[in-house]
């Protein structure tokens, strides 16, 4: 399947979805979500800005060299050159260039009232811009899709400039041009008529950003491909500024599953729920369980109405089968669990669990219990596998044996202004045999903690000093309940060679980062001591 | 303007919005949303199944006598009779009779396979029970609408039958007929030649009742009413079981905003944005930020590249007036905040800073370095509030003078799973001249120290035992370093009336919750000084 071909699935999740309020990805969350991204089978990512500012500059610097994508090329966005100088001078288009990114999506003014209040230049020197940075680009080597900025306005305003803009840079080499409703205010049928009038007129080959500001986002992505779009933009889980952006799974599951059209690799779709909720881990916004296809509630159902006629024919009471997008029918409040997807997960993981029906039960019911309390496996695979082991087992993998801990965090007068606190920790714990009783200190509770806890371990076994904690991850669950809601923690702790994920949940947040740190160690003891 | 006429705006928010999970209203509840809505000036109210379940009974009983209705009338969901049954001798059907309601809206399976395999009845059977029950209801008094359960997959299945089924309620009285597209699989063009063949092949007058399986229930029910409905029900926004119904206000506000239909009494839609929330805060599910229309950050701009030309025009980047919907445009403070829009972010919070060149330099700079080290503004009003005034006035607002504080977490061993540590804050302050020296409990270390905090303050300020802290996030910003990455925590506290949110950041967790939580107290106790 050529995903750069004849149709593209192209995210932009990691550039506009990241303008969403209060979304703020590293460069690491940003590497993470690509290769999601690309488990998903998208045929683009559009990475980010690079120029505009450093984290993004990074982050295509990083990419080259880690990411290794199967199935998507990368898009580095920018803007057309600034007014007044050459494409091949300009800075930002140097960034561009020099991102490694085989694709460059071009940002370009189609509204006149904007290229004179916003870009404060003329019409003509605003075409010139257009032309001279994809010629330029596209001379480079790079292939330039264009972003034409406020396009439905611009073609209500002024029709036959927003078209020019089009024709400039199609003629220069650009090879699609995306129409934006930028500021989201679009129907459906408005969306067709332009993209039809687009396609007559110039020619030129049409994608189509849609933004949910009249809640169509969807409608108004599958509209334009109905009327001849051939790239649609969209982010994961809608992320975007204001209402957000078209929530690509919705559109890409609506083209696969309602409209029969193919344009992810084969059995990917089936990726789509955990992905989503994957990737809202790392952007640590949470899910909205109403989410179409993808949300927790999408296939639930109040059972005891329509209980036996879903026995006879559940289809009679979903629009479709939900394992076409990897989510679940649910006919009971809570969980995500079934033990199809616990028997899949083990498999995965190295465990057959298809043997043991009685065992898989008993998993299915502690993992939907645990999830009732806050707990989540989704992220957290080395929990997961520490609660498979225990449940094969018969008992908890276990290097240590701890007494008592306990964490103190006080004000110090001295310090500068924000670092005024210090904490320190005491921990009781037999390692090999031996009792140790250690004080770490540190910046935060959890540091002192990990400090303490490493410090004591390390004694006994010290492959311990290769382990290093490299992400940490706060939710309160149950928001609502102020300071007396549940936490989870998820803990990232890394090898060296390999990383893992363990999960802790409590009231009371250090106990939450306790037990994610203790499963982080024992995990990675117990990886260290098989190989 | 006849709300009942020849265009109704149905609610069903009290009934198919209450099937969604984990959403449960009492009957007060109901009474209060009922009131709610017909501020908002909806046609038809949709209470619930009396009969069904006591507390629907219940609702109509007491709305009979204490609802005093404006602009809509209520009506009554419930089922065609039972088979084999006289409508007259249905238990069910006394009681939508003795409801009180004018209208009864009547559910109707027209899927074949819906009539075999949940009725458990044959079509024939079927026919009668829908002439019967819309006979004898008429007869009685009452209006009634037919909803037409799984009319779109059934129209697939067996269209003469579905049809059929339509023509039988009308010519026994019903006075609309709503397709329900019950399992939420429709697309916009489907719906719309389905309304189209309804209506030229039986020439009833067409509803339409649309879930957002697909994402696109607002843009189904537009392209029903661009088909010729009349009638379109949804929820306040978009409750409703699985993925939801159509969002009601979503719906309105692009009939009238966008198609220029006036489907409301005049200028009740600017009512809208109080009224959505209003709800929320009865349902107790927090509004989703993202929300056309009315979600908080519907009109959120990260100003800083456009603050100039949002200065200039600010309808270059919105759709439409936010106050058309009685929602605001916001300025997000965020790391690309330009003077301008700090500028203007200062006018909505009543300071002209626009005389004062330097003072409004100084501001952003002070603003830029904050954002570096981890700050955010774009939720934490408040903290920004107290920012500008002390740039403003020199210094910061200030109640109480810490000395220091102190907070132990220790593991008690006799305690459950997951509930094994326990918190306890002290804190040395002076306030109102007095000094207070308080040590607390809680959960966790922020409960704790809130506590004391509270309790300590609140010796010199009785008016802080309204405060309460309602909301609490915590971010790591990932610096590649674990847990001594930099924490930000936002709070949220509330004195009943309304709610503001304050920021933290840290390397210590604990000490960035400290500096949100003095902020918070700070904030409220200037506000309740100014009131």
């Amino acid at each position: 399947m050529d995903l750069q071909g004849s149709f593209h699935v192209y995210d932009t999740t990691l550039r506009d979805g990241a303008q969403q309020e209060g979304l703020n990805l590293s460069v690491a969350d940003k590497l993470t979500i690509a290769r999601q991204l690309d488990d998903l089978g998208v045929g683009y990512i559009e990475g980010g800005w690079p120029g505009a500012n450093p984290k993004d500059t990074e982050f295509f610097r990083r990419a080259a060299l880690e990411l290794d994508l199967k199935h998507a090329k990368l898009a580095a966005f920018g803007s057309t050159r600034r007014a007044g100088l050459k494409a091949a001078d300009d800075p930002m288009i140097a960034a561009l260039r020099d991102s490694g990114a085989p694709v460059v999506t071009l940002v370009a003014k189609s509204h006149d009232r904007h290229v004179e209040l916003a870009l404060r230049t003329t019409l003509e020197e605003n075409l010139a811009m257009v032309r001279d940075t994809v010629a330029h680009l596209t001379a480079e080597g790079q292939t330039v899709f264009l972003d034409a900025e406020h396009f439905f306005d611009g073609y209500r305003a002024n029709r036959s400039y927003a078209l020019e803009v089009l024709r400039t840079a199609f003629d220069a080499g650009a090879q699609v041009a995306a129409l934006c409703d930028t500021n989201g205010g679009m129907l459906p049928a408005w969306v067709a008529d332009v993209v039809n009038d687009v396609r007559e007129t110039t020619g030129v080959r049409v994608g189509i950003h849609c933004h949910n500001d009249t809640g169509c986002a969807v409608a108004n992505t599958l509209a334009a491909v109905d009327a001849g779009a051939t790239h649609v933009q969209g982010t994961i889980n809608g992320y975007g500024e204001r209402t957000g952006n078209a929530d690509l799974i919705s559109v890409v599951a609506n083209l696969e599953l309602k409209l029969d059209r193919r344009v992810l690799p084969h059995g990917l779709l089936t990726e789509a729920t955990r992905i989503a909720h994957g990737i809202a881990e790392v952007t640590n916004v949470p899910p909205a369980s109403r989410q179409p296809y993808v949300g927790t509630s999408a296939f639930a159902h109040k059972a005891g109405l329509h209980a036996s006629a879903i026995k006879v024919d559940p289809m009679l009471y979903q629009h479709m089968d939900p394992i076409g997008v990897g989510n679940d029918m649910r006919l009971l409040v809570s969980d995500m669990a079934g033990r199809a997807s616990i028997e899949l997960k083990g498999k995965q993981l190295g465990f057959d669990l298809s043997g043991d029906k009685e065992l898989l039960t008993a998993i299915t019911n502690r993992v939907k219990e645990l999830e009732s309390r806050g707990f989540t496996f989704e992220a957290a695979d080395a929990s997961f596998e520490l609660l498979l082991v225990e449940m094969v087992e018969g008992r908890r993998p276990s290097y240590f044996d701890v007494e008592t801990w306990r964490v103190i965090t006080e004000t110090l007068s001295h310090r500068a202004e924000g670092e005024e606190a210090v904490s320190e920790a005491t921990v009781k714990l037999t390692a090999g045999g031996v009792r140790f009783v250690v004080t770490g200190e540190g910046n935060g509770p959890v540091n002192a903690l990990d400090s303490a806890l490493r410090t004591a371990i390390g004694q006994a076994y010290p492959e311990v000093a290769k382990f290093d904690l490299i992400d940490f991850k706060v939710r309160i669950l149950d928001q609502g309940h102020g300071t007396d809601a549940i936490t989870r923690v998820l803990i990232e702790t890394s090898d060296g060679a390999s990383s893992w994920i363990t999960v802790g949940v409590g009231h009371n947040v250090i106990e939450a980062s306790w037990q994610a740190l203790v499963d982080g160690l024992t995990y990675g003891l117990r990886k260290h001591h098989q190989d």
